[in-house]
């Protein structure tokens, strides 16, 4: 019968679940930001240039709830992107009034090309998984985020 | 054949592997830490506390590594958890000099606690996923985690 001391020893964060989670998204998420930082982007730039690619126009609100930040967080970085003129701010400033951000033809251009980039890194050949484990990788994360987010 | 506007509404952040792994890292994150807030534990420090179950005797600067931080972000951690008891910096706090951290016998009580609440976690019944596809999931992960860390 192993002791208490025996199974403790066994016990390894390799076994923790969200431990290697937030390990590979560490991975990745610095993988991308490499790869996307030629074209001045970081990863959360794009994945909001890529929302108001599909909606057209967001607030900064929806924005922020789309790509899991804080409205506080997610309005310098549009500044930024509208210093660039990748986005446009459309309406009025006005104190309560609706703001949203809309997408440049100049920002549409840069997309274009984070996309390539941000698809081809997918392929996680250099860390080990052959095209077939990426795509269950991508399929089993895709359907815990869409049964668990709001 | 499609147009290049048709192409570009077809393309979702749901196809962007990267994407959903940051997107579940911060789901599980959050649920994990929700799980231990009654240990007064964040995930990280259950890290810290697992991997000096594991070693021992870490340095701050080992303790950095091993749970991908900066040394500066990692002392104030050691201090709250030393000054909760839970590890202990034995050795001289002289200039340059190692001053590696222990855990206390109330620390290993703890992490006894933490371990079943984290091993527990990796049941993502709750997240839409079999037991099956919990254990695939991590396989992938620990893959791509050993073949890209140094």
């Amino acid at each position: 019968m192993p002791s208490l001391r025996d199974s403790e020893a066994a016990r390894d964060l390799d076994d923790v679940l969200t431990w290697n989670v937030v390990r590979v998204a560490r991975f990745v998420g610095n993988r991308l930001a490499g790869r996307l930082a030629g074209l001045g982007l970081n990863p959360i730039q794009f994945g909001v240039l890529a929302f108001l690619e599909k909606e057209g126009e967001l607030t900064t609100a929806e924005i922020a709830r789309a790509v899991l930040l804080r409205p506080q967080s997610v309005a310098p970085l549009l500044d930024g992107l509208e210093a660039r003129n990748l986005i446009r701010r459309i309406g009025d400033r006005g104190k309560g009034r609706r703001n949203p951000a809309r997408m440049t033809e100049a920002g549409r251009e840069v997309l274009a090309q984070a996309w390539v980039i941000a698809l081809a890194a997918n392929d996680l050949g250099d860390a080990a998984l052959s095209a077939d484990e990426s795509n269950e990788l991508n399929r089993l994360l895709l359907k815990i985020a869409l049964a668990t987010e709001p």
